[in-house]
């Protein structure tokens, strides 16, 4: 059982992450958490935000020299913004006669479309936006990041890993027939723009990007995560929340700004004739049984078939839009355009890094659902007795 | 809080599925159950199997006299074919020597590709998959379409209905521009042969399943499901799984078959550009506020928006394909072809039953986690309160 | 991951349980189920109610030829009863013609201090009494006994076994220093009118139930569970949730009528000084660690120190007196005496089993998460692994 | 949905808990926290370390300005001695030759009896207690007490107030008849030396304590949790998990030393006859129904009755005891005495303000169960609307 809950506001003090059940032994590290976090903030098209933004890491629990203890693990994403925010947001009361006339106080009383803003308040009961976008800003994900190193360390000791990488921008795609990365591509992926495992389409991804900016315009995109190494049977037929397919879309769809979630070929698999849709089944050379193909995504019967998995994920434009779109101030009652805050035209590079992150955290779930233990040691025991003991073709 | 657990296998003596947390007074009967389950049978291109096949519905807890009484509700939907599969699927041991021979209970060692056939009996350490394919085949989505029948009954008291639409049948789908069925459309769309709300693009479907008929081939397709009649606020962006298109996309893709999920216009999203992406906010004649469209299929910031929600299910095409896969066989360790045992073209105008049902239990859960309440009236009351409380525009 | 939800009213056409996540190869069949209901229905004290009553019991899934098959279990107990009950409790509307003038559908009005009755009707909205009692009837019990029965099996796998004796009715307990039994003294513990171990008790047991009886009164007492053989490392202190006797607290606490619950020696423990109070550590003749006493009954830190565990319910005396209580008729407004239903004076050695079986299904679901595992090979090699690789003292 | 997960070292940097689901508007500063740990560190029989010791609070995500916005709550406790610890307890790797020769890295290889020690070392396979004793240690209840004063503000707002005080110490109790206290009585308690409500008892406890601490014992004890103001209706019979005792139970026995826990009168229950053990029911001068007594502890079928709730936890005397306890050396296998780290006499007082703590969070889950809603405001309006609207006796 592994579980996990985030928390912070976009401009509070830190931003915190509780992972609880990871098992004792995972060897993980403050750089390594700061370096994953690095990662989320590359991609052509982020705002001056991103460039100059550090994230303050403090691992404040379940890790004693670079060793996980078994216990929750705490990680602490810190603001370094956080003396400009710092009386707009204390958790504590605040004299109203050093609030007043603060612009960063002002309530924020018109909505921006596509965002969480206006149903907020409406569930909330909130009179402005500022409580809503503070938790619905996609900071937050820099939590999940934290965890999700944690999570990948685990399966890292595993032999199990994953990448990201970014499959379309606005209207750019890469080829069908484009090769798909692995784990070991992480450096390059990482060197290109935006995260393109294609060279010739990232070159038309950073043009569509320096068109949208000069057009006051946001672009959306996709894209996927590989993770290479699985043993065959996470997850489950049985029940259908035992399913990984099912919370791995779950977990995707669960990222900001992602509309759309597909396993393997997704919707170009609904597209095709029966015998054109499946992986057949065939013996390799050593006797064990193979695919002849990935088009199912690694995924069958709503588990990991072996090896490769491959999971993708839809994110729509920003929603702050250079050019403000239409909204309606809720304490006039005036139309009027909706506030700005950002000026990153893209950050679908980023969200793959956050979408591997969430992957790793599904997966790492599954490994110990199937294969219990307390530390790496067990875990690792248990995963290899399972494999060794498979049933044998032909006998 | 509801949850449920489904069971049973597909040549069982029963499905048995037990939803618990429902409000007591929702309004139900074994005939609605059994006209859901009449629903989920329809759809041009299901084998003969479908046509004759009768589900047998009885409710053995939860209700009384049409009315349901806080306790658990279950749900059974017996096998009419159970005393052809009564030895073979017995749960009590059964004497050898009445096996002996029986065909139904030969192994099945030709596992399908497209199937959790291989996959299961690696997982579990079976020798054959019999065991895998009886409890993994769709036939479990019965006890799901039970289920969600009282979920929709129960949403239809406060006045949210859903609906299901065909939008993709292979190569074949409706236009961008086509007019979104609601939830009094439902018989007209039962009435069409590939539930499509579009006649000229149902008349193409049809000739396309007759094709694939032909070719020995079978098709997969898209699903969308329509909620009508949704407070704003269900879901929330405050945690990731607490977001309504998080749990409403693990819903979906847990459902046999399904490859990939969208909110709203999903993918066509991710490739426009931000000033055409979103659903601007303008104030109503009634001065609330309105969306200017549905691309965002009624979910923003995780939380619906109020009025009408969109989701689509991608299905894959059969995998029990008639000019059959390729597979070994696990006893022998020769390469063969695929154990087949039905003759349907497409089952997608079923999945969008069932998604239907999937997607009612997901918004029933939504709707208990905000207003709480015990019984419909309680509910309905805390909901009406709700929107009576909700802040006022300009005041 | 284990979970179970179990259905049905006291008088309705059955009770249903189903347990998912049972590994697949646990050996079950429905004689094991009855045996064990035929158990619950032990006690001397019991009313005629009990001692004619059947349990019909069908396993509806997850079984197959005596062997779990890894989906989820269904277990059926029908009510032999239910020809009676037809009209009165049928899931569908019954015509009002046919309903008036029996006797059994008679409002109930008259709540039973000591029962939901009242606190119910409040809670759900109900006019009357019906609908609250027969779900809250300790007669659902027999659906926990029924799943308990296949954690049992399961246990039984792993050389884990569980027994129930009782240890107090009303003011006669046994002597502090009664010898504990072990899961090989059942059949001894069953054949005892009040299953306790220790005969003298027993004797003034029987003795109270008699005086207690013609007194027209009720009794209450405490019944022990005792579980053989557990390995140490169930449950954890990492999170109080995950603490075995945490679970296992909430599990009996869970069972109708109990209103206290203590792990070893409990409150005795809490006025010891701590020096009389704990298990010393010391070495074994095999040279393993080993506790010196069994006051903490087997939980140190939330988990099993291996070997026996032992936990304690205390039951209150059956709240529908033969003197019957005072009450109030909610229809008139006007002070009357609760209704009366049955005639039992004592029902705790049936709630012995019914403990046992909660404390069965609590200790799978921790060996579970400890060992992972789908099928029982594969969870017995993972605990045989563990158990093999043990830090051993001195090196 | 109310969810938390707590965290830290007992020598770490700091503890962070994480409470997942509270409204929006809770009234909560970090002063309130404050508070209520110092009431954690009261009591007589503590060692020097609670004197001194300070809880540094912070509120680090989920409040701004003293009100709660909806989003997870989190709450540091800074470790005042973390200096003194940086080094052994640092969360990254440190130069061996640094940690060379300091006494605190020492391994602890003489696992306390009474405690996780061993069987943690055996469950995570650590070849010392170290990993163990940081996490299992009590200091972690600072976390819950932090985490529950947020529970108690959203109930205080609800009108539901908790208090606890303690029964029992060694073999010393108040006597049956003694007098309960109210929430309003919290400042009362918490001056007397033992937060015993009666004073001639609380004499004869620091007696006790007195005489053990002379004698290098330690003591165990009873607290009991009264909560007031409660409606009727918290938690259900519907299902064993849904009753609030279940949940309450749990809840206590998985707080550290814990033993045993009682709803109202519990063991002393089961020892009454009938007539003697259920609280009759009355009609009150208003017209409304009303219980002649207190004994089930305002628990009946699962169910808060409404009004004031009562359950106790026995704390086992501290393992720790001056006159050490025996156990084995793991690293060298002989026969030696258990670390001691403390001095402590006795812990009950403070136990029975981490128990409020978790009753608070218990009931708080189950207020937001029945009555749902986002905000202070939403919650309470669905409860008002439910006691406005339960069925009228006599109409």
């Amino acid at each position: 059982m592994l579980r996990w809950l985030t928390s912070g506001e976009s401009h509070g003090k830190s931003l915190v992450g509780i992972l609880e059940g990871l098992p004792a032994g995972v060897r993980l590290t403050s750089q390594m958490v700061q370096d994953t976090l690095a990662r989320r903030r590359l991609g052509y098209g982020r705002g001056a935000r991103m460039k100059f933004e550090q994230d303050q890491v403090t691992m404040l629990a379940g890790v004693r020299h670079g060793i996980t203890q078994g216990g929750p693990l705490t990680i602490e994403v810190g603001n370094t913004e956080w003396p400009k925010w710092e009386k707009v947001m204390n958790p504590d009361p605040v004299d109203p006669a050093e609030l007043e006339g603060l612009a960063r106080n002002a309530p924020l009383t018109r909505p921006r479309p596509g965002h969480a803003d206006y149903t907020g308040m409406q569930k909330y009961g909130f009179s402005e936006a500022r409580p809503v976008l503070e938790r619905a800003s996609a900071r937050e994900t820099a939590t999940r990041v934290a965890l999700g190193t944690a999570a990948q360390a685990f399966l890292a000791e595993l032999g199990i890993r994953t990448v990201s990488h970014t499959t379309v921008i606005g209207p750019v795609e890469v080829p069908e027939d484009a090769s798909v990365p692995h784990a070991d591509d992480v450096d390059a992926l990482d060197a290109d723009p935006l995260r393109c495992f294609d060279a010739a389409t990232s070159e038309r991804m950073v043009a569509e990007v320096d068109d949208a900016h000069k057009a006051g315009e946001t672009l959306g995109g996709v894209v996927e995560v590989v993770v290479d190494g699985l043993p065959p049977g996470l997850g489950s037929y049985v029940h259908w929340d035992r399913r990984l397919d099912a919370r791995l879309a779950g977990a995707l769809m669960g990222i900001q700004a992602i509309k759309a979630v597909e396993v393997g070929d997704g919707f170009r698999t609904t597209r095709r004739r029966g015998t054109q849709a499946h992986d057949e089944i065939e013996r390799g050379e050593d006797g064990t049984l193979r695919r002849d193909g990935n088009k199912a995504g690694g995924v069958e019967g709503g588990m990991s078939v072996g090896g490769m998995l491959r999971v993708s994920a839809g994110m729509k434009p920003i929603a702050t839009v250079p050019r403000a779109l239409r909204t309606v101030d809720t304490a006039s009652g005036e139309e009027t355009t909706a506030h700005h805050q950002r000026s990153d035209v893209c950050a679908v590079p980023a969200a793959g890094v956050v979408a591997e992150a969430m992957v790793a955290l599904v997966i790492a779930q599954a490994v110990l659902e199937k294969f219990g233990g307390d530390s790496v040691a067990e875990v690792r025991r248990n995963m290899e007795s399972y494999l060794a003991n498979l049933p044998v073709v032909g006998e």
